[in-house]
């Protein structure tokens, strides 16, 4: 049959069609004022969609390279961090923080859970500078609480700056940056954007941009201070990706037109469409008498499950592609093997979600060897939780007229 | 949520990206060297499509203008053709055969139904210059029997020509249009090859040429003589819709991909796709209780279904389009309200197909009032037909790994 090909990753997510035929059209000139007019408006965008009120700035790079300009302005070489680390994502803020010198402190959780708050709190330094970690930490697919150790923070009157990686966060989990106390929000375009890589977003409070200005650490690309003066001027401080920025204002303005016209509804409408396909795969995969990897906390970004024991979970990954060019990932690094992940993050809908369940259940029949397997299922489960979610009538099983 | 647009409509049909892409590319002219490259491939290829050895010639027009070329073409004012009609597009047969001041012969078949061949080897009359029928009647989702009425002509020592709207029917049915002696076939850009509307193509056996010479109606830009003398020389007669061609030339070098690189192997490819999902809709259906609208006979370039007794078949089309964007059509004419149709032409696959029961599914929930409904029954049935017609292994019951 034919395959049509659907990523259903963490990232890159799938392509919103008018934001490729933005970037296909966009043969402009970075120094000119009509990229100063399209420039300025996404960033203008960008704080409504990221919900604040401070300047975002948007940079040619991985979301990674947004993670080392908070490391490489924040902080100076031997400066404490606590990183706040469940998973791979976490290792990488670890990872940065050791490349420019500071000393880092971790709190760890297991893979597949979140930490608890009392272990941040006793972690925490009269010297810890920055706190370091994930809204949702994508290689295990759990939920940290950021509000949670946003307060933490406050109520212990600590100084750290709060530094949070929502790169697959923003437009997948509510987010209160500014009223939270968020210092650091860092976002990526493969992501809940509906853009292709290449670009990564940020924000900064006051006291951040006051830490800014302390920072010792060595920085040239990433200058966050000669970012935010070159973007209040709608221009960017090196060769923006100028066809990467088209498409991300056509898919703010898709993310608007979500919420009627509004950027902060549409990133709520966002944030509640991954939860349902969240919770639709969450209840099929458990019908299918799979478990789970983040029971207790899992992320609206992607819903992390094991394989059935004895079974490689790159089977999973490798059937889905072959068989119906359905793109999940495995699991990352200690996990690769064990677990598989089905993304939820941007522009996926209920027949997305339904589809993938059903290739799933293909997977299920020919390859887990499920005790009592049976087609239909999983898909019904799913079919529940969305007729729940979204308030659709329940069946109607008396006083109702035969089918023809 | 999220509601991205789906056409199930059976023209015009979901778009091959690459098709998309060649045509945003065409910024070619017409009468030049590489135009002509593009357009003699173009027209070669499809004769491997329409799987002839004859011409095929390809006009900016939609696929109603082919069917008009076939009859001023064919046959002079005064002439008797016989139209097989059980349908809206039969009846197009016909009323285009009056206008051109044919005498018109009908055999009708009820809407739903495909005609007997003693009905139409009872019609034929030895002046008889033609036979008018469709491959597939869209407007009821009939599969009519040209093969059977090939061989009927023949038999039946009948010199008239057997012209075929294969408009819906090439890419969804099997057609052998030479071993059968189909005399005319004809062919739209909007169905099968997945790009937009606005070309028709048809070939003519050399009995059908020898009969264009002869016709005394009244034809100009449906000229086929000046536009085969064209075409043998990599030109159009008027001017070509240029990104259409370009788009109809990357969608068959994808239908040649379906097939390990050869066109044949690729339409058997697409009309087996189209029928699996064809199977899949069928069984899905009767699962929730629907009644099938051509049981008998059924197209696999769409499947018409009866909306529940007092209930109009717009309700279930709105419902699709406004809850999942899902657009699948009304019943046409005398059929109005009383049906609805889902198409699988063309770039349809599994998970197109699961994703669309789903949302029937979900409508039926909500709207149909089916005795004794239950979420994922006509699910299972299209998980079912599908992993039967593809082989796929079986569920195990037993001697199975616990899932974890």
């Amino acid at each position: 049959m034919i395959r049509k090909t659907r990523l259903f990753t963490p990232g890159p997510t799938p392509l919103l069609p008018a934001a490729q035929f933005a970037m296909a059209a966009a043969d402009i000139h970075h120094r000119t004022v009509e990229f100063r007019a399209l420039y300025q408006r996404v960033l203008d965008q960008l704080k409504e969609f990221v919900g604040t009120r401070q300047d975002v700035l948007l940079m040619a790079c991985s979301g990674t390279g947004a993670m080392e300009a908070s490391v490489s302005n924040l902080t100076s070489p031997g400066d404490r961090v606590l990183v706040l680390s469940a998973g791979k994502f976490g290792e990488r803020w670890r990872d940065i923080a050791k490349a420019f010198g500071c000393q880092v402190d971790v709190v760890n959780a297991p893979y597949g859970e979140t930490f608890l708050l009392d272990d941040v709190r006793n972690a925490l330094k009269p010297d810890t500078r920055a706190v370091l970690m994930q809204a949702t930490e994508t290689s295990t697919g759990v939920r940290h609480d950021v509000e949670g150790v946003a307060e933490l923070l406050k109520e212990s009157k600590s100084g750290a700056l709060l530094v949070v990686d929502a790169i697959t966060g923003l437009g997948t989990t509510h987010l209160d940056v500014d009223g939270w106390g968020v210092d650091v929000i860092i976002g990526g375009s493969q992501k809940a954007v509906m853009i292709p890589p290449g670009l990564a977003y940020l924000s900064l409070s006051d006291r951040a941009w006051a830490a800014v200005e302390t920072s010792k650490s060595p920085r040239y690309y990433f200058d966050l201070r000669k970012e935010r003066k070159n973007a209040q001027k709608g221009e960017s401080s090196y060769t923006p990706a100028v066809a990467l920025v088209a498409a991300l204002g056509a898919s703010l303005d898709f993310i608007a037109s979500q919420g009627g016209g509004d950027l902060a509804a549409g990133r709520k409408a966002l944030v509640e469409n991954a939860e349902t396909c969240a919770a639709m795969t969450r209840a099929a995969v458990e019908a299918l008498g799979l478990k789970l990897f983040a029971p207790e906390s899992p992320a609206a970004a992607a819903t992390a499950v094991y394989a059935p024991e004895g079974l490689d979970s790159g089977v999973i990954v490798k059937d889905l592609k072959t068989r119906f060019a359905a793109i999940v990932t495995n699991g990352q690094g200690e996990m690769k093997g064990k677990i598989f992940r089905i993304a939820h993050i941007g522009l996926f809908d209920y027949m997305d979600t339904i589809a993938l369940i059903g290739a799933l259940e293909q997977v299920a029949a020919s390859t887990l060897k499920i005790p009592g397997f049976e087609f239909g299922k999983a898909l019904a489960a799913a079919q529940n939780v969305y007729a729940e979610r979204t308030g659709a009538k329940k069946p109607v099983a008396e006083g109702a007229l035969a089918a023809r």
